[in-house]
């Protein structure tokens, strides 16, 4: 059992508890233009994962952020790793800062940490300096051991290096940004007063802005006391008209959308947050789905996300992690329908729903292709039943558990014969489909049998034969291993690819065990990529066959091979 | 670049506008108890899944749903499928509900689906029946093709179908509930007149209430518009005092969570969600988010997830989805740290937290002990530089992308080493303990070679060469392909084992690409399951490597079989 939790737990207090003058008005607001979007992809985004980007990586992440259209992006934190250093040096000295882009790195409040971040943004057009220190009460006293007015010297002290260090580098048009790390378990009066007195500090002025940032370090309440939060520092900050008042918020209570959006109803000017919600634990707030949640009110967002896939992938491929499939707006799955009530209700939507109408096509909160999607993953092969999706039809009926990707793939031939047919499909015509498109795909090649052999250095030989227009042929190819060896002998005759993803894995246990290969290939002068898929209960010959298949469906409609026909009797 | 979203998209009208009279005391209120919990993830859950869960699967999820601690679970569409049917028969013949748990099922309003919806609980001994129609302007007109007083009527019609279906089974004690579907979407006082005309029918009392349940069935606004909804509703429904008032958020703007917490605050007495988000599209609400969000606030939430892991890994059984790394709780990376600074104070945090005392470990929003998990995931092998997690650096030694729970099995080994020495581990010295933890595990089996042979009746034969206890021995094996012939191989020399899951990737690419296998494996009589992990350059190699590997790994501390010992010279 769980814990008694009111013995180890202490709740938030309210701000109306703490300060009984504050009067709340945010929840009368709705945000009727976009908040000031910067991205911290690269530095809080990247700090926290399994294995953090490298050069390539990171050059176009930023390169895919520029394109989104943010106009601030933290792009290291350039004392704490070479690395990040470097980056920074590259994109000052390559020329990759747009001049409508401002580049920013993170500090912490320690002397040698600020001067090697001022050498790093050496010959900068235009640079935001974000210094932060810890400011709340556990963090004093476990982490620092001092008192709050320790605290505020030392934001103080660091806020004085920085605006000195800036006086020397005059070339570069500066901003400072400030944040009291934990935020939200800070007393408020305290947060108050640190800011204020660095602001003391920096004077800004309603020309020269500096940007105070309150982050919700830690989500430790519900969003609308963090909103409270905003509202009361928005309403009490010194110098109000010279701060850009900014808010980053993590997703610890699974709020940090929510908290972000109460926040800027609350009076915050400026979000932090990343790509699809990476970032430290839980994540950082999704800058995403606030833009698209603004977008499906009516407001433009200022951000670009009409291809959304590719962001997609660019981000999965830069950080290594996956997006949910339920993920809001991006999601393999969220513009499907599964049930035959809401693929009814969908279709009788889209088939009144005039182009320049407003949206009403009930289940869809957007228009999918406003974002590059479609409705190729709306699967609905056997809606009687309100059930029988694709893939669990093909498991079923033959066991076979498909790659998510494979199954957006497929689904879209499925999707092409319902809409041509008009009619439900069952599942013995789905599994023809299937196979028709995937296991008996033999033309140009088909596949007859092979043998492996020893190569020499101990690599795999394959003796492969095949059938190409009718004629039977023997082809041999190394590799590393079968895979490589069937992909070299299938150039010999003439069949150019690349496999750029395998996968296989085993269908039921014991006896009957088969094995499935996936390969996911790509050919030469087109475009896309393509999938692959044999079955046998050798996973050697699955693998053979998926090479085979990938060929295949990769050549559909394209001339044979000039080697291939060179050889035809 | 996106379309302009002013012509295609409405923007909510908050409900202050809509009813100036509205007057809103939600923001001022704190959770300090749970709501009644409903589970629909046999029902909205399911249905939303590539592949529905079958019988086991079912069972599984509602004995796992009960040992949580909820005590009404929605388990079935009974009139849209015979499987539904099927299961609430089973659970009632079956005698799996226990007695203090109300089984719920959905119906629509329609006269032959409310009667087998009857059927299918025949001799339940308390039930509720939860009866819906879409009462939103565009599902009025788009879909049913009928006005205010036609959506009124259907609703009023089948609620006294249920009434008088209810009166006909007299020995099961009947709970009604009604939801007016797309609540979100429905002209607020269209919505309450259409609730009271309901209740008018089923005349509920203080002692024997019924739901009204009002869905966010497609997310339509910040989550304060859905409490401002929900107040009002609270604050205007007749026989208030006789009705449960239910939400049921989804997810489409990511703030389910959200919503829900703050509808609770607006007067919602019941809350109906899915563990960890599952749901149509982007989901229900994540009532293991919620759940834990009060539990972290000191407020006991009267469902145990104490052993949180092991309801993930049920939950991915039955619903053939993944949980993201970073979701709240439960994710693999939320207990981690990456970060020197974070991994430094979390380090300091837990040196003095008391057993007894308020929980203020910081970066660490609840202990992870108390849901059952531990550190094993912070990975601080080179905090130096504030980066390097082990996946990072062994894939810049070797290429190796590790599966991630692979990835926290080794993490633990890893954590064992840094506990006892107390240092930080070099890249150097991390690739060291991983080829030994798993690529060195040559006792009791070290590989010496293997040769594949044909068998009768296409199989897969392996002559395979292995060191046992110092004597060079040969097994054979047959199987349907490489690895279940290893695994027979192996059994003939008394290591008995299964391989539950393989897998197997490419490494780099071109003439250095190499391949990585990696067998999860059990064996009887041991509990849980042990990784085995292979690299060569040929797949059929490494894949035999990683059966070995895994065989060694899942026999350390156990005795030499007896099979193998009598073999030894």
């Amino acid at each position: 059992m769980l814990k008694n939790p009111a013995a180890k737990y202490r709740p938030f207090t309210p701000v109306h508890v703490t300060d009984p003058t504050f009067a709340r008005t945010w929840p009368d607001q709705v945000i009727a233009r976009p908040p000031i979007w910067m991205s911290t992809d690269l530095r809080d985004g990247n700090q926290a994962l399994f294995e953090p980007m490298d050069a390539e990586r990171k050059m176009r992440m930023f390169k895919t952020l520029v394109a989104i259209g943010f106009k601030e992006i933290e792009v290291a934190f350039p004392s704490a790793s070479q690395t990040d250093f470097d980056f920074v040096r590259e994109l000052i000295e390559g020329g990759h800062i747009p001049d409508d882009v401002t580049i920013e790195v993170l500090t912490q409040a320690r002397d040698h940490l600020i001067r090697r971040t001022f050498e790093s943004l050496r010959g900068a057009r235009r640079a935001i300096v974000h210094l932060y220190n810890a400011t709340a009460p556990n963090f004093r006293r476990i982490v620092f051991d001092t008192d709050q007015a320790g605290v505020k010297a030392i934001a103080i002290e660091h806020a004085r290096l920085i605006r000195d260090c800036a006086a020397t580098q005059p070339d570069t048009e500066w901003v400072f940004q400030y944040s009291p790390e934990v935020f939200t378990g800070t007393e408020l009066d305290f947060a108050r007063e640190v800011c204020d007195a660095v602001t003391e500090v920096w004077q800004p002025t309603p020309e020269r802005k500096c940007i105070i940032n309150l982050p919700a370090t830690v989500e430790m309440g519900t969003p609308n006391y963090y909103a409270d939060q905003i509202e009361w520092m928005h309403t009490r900050l010194a110098r109000r008209d010279s701060i850009i008042l900014s808010v980053h918020p993590h997703n610890d209570r699974g709020c940090a959308v929510a908290a972000a959006e109460l926040a800027v109803m609350a009076g915050a000017d400026r979000v932090e947050g990343c790509l699809f919600g990476n970032g430290e634990r839980t994540g950082n707030v999704d800058v995403v789905t606030l833009a698209l949640n603004l977008y499906s009110q009516g407001v433009d967002p200022g951000l670009d996300f009409s291809r959304i896939n590719d962001v997609a992938r660019t981000v999965e491929h830069c950080t290594q992690l996956p997006i949910h499939p339920r993920h809001p707006y991006v999601g393999d799955l969220v513009f499907t329908a599964f049930s035959g009530s809401h693929q009814d209700a969908i279709k009788k939507g889209l088939a009144v729903q005039q182009a320049d109408a407003i949206w009403e096509v009930p289940y869809l909160p957007i228009d999918p292709a406003d974002v590059g999607r479609t409705y190729d993953s709306i699967i609905r092969v056997n809606s009687q039943s309100g059930k029988g999706g694709i893939a669990y039809l093909l498991e079923t009926e033959v066991g076979l558990v498909m790659p998510r990707r494979l199954q957006v793939e497929f689904s879209g031939a499925v999707q092409r014969i319902t809409d041509a047919t008009g009619g439900e499909m069952t599942a013995s015509a789905l599994w023809q489909v299937f196979s028709r498109e995937y296991l008996e795909a033999t033309a140009p090649v088909r596949y007859v049998g092979h043998h492996l052999f020893e190569a020499a250095q101990e690599r795999q030989g394959i003796a492969l034969t095949v059938d190409i227009g009718g004629a039977t042929r023997e082809l041999r190819g190394e590799g590393n291993g079968p895979i490589d060896a069937t992909v070299d002998a299938l150039r010999q005759a003439g069949f150019d690819a690349a496999v750029q993803h395998y996968e296989e894995h085993s269908l039921g246990k014991g006896a009957d065990a088969r094995a499935v290969a996936y390969v996911e290939m790509t050919v030469p002068g087109r475009p896309g990529a393509t999938f692959g898929v044999g079955v046998h209960g050798n996973i050697i010959t699955a693998s053979v066959l998926a090479v085979v298949s990938g060929i295949n469906r990769s050549q559909a409609g394209a001339a044979v091979p000039a080697a291939a026909q060179a050889s035809a009797p």
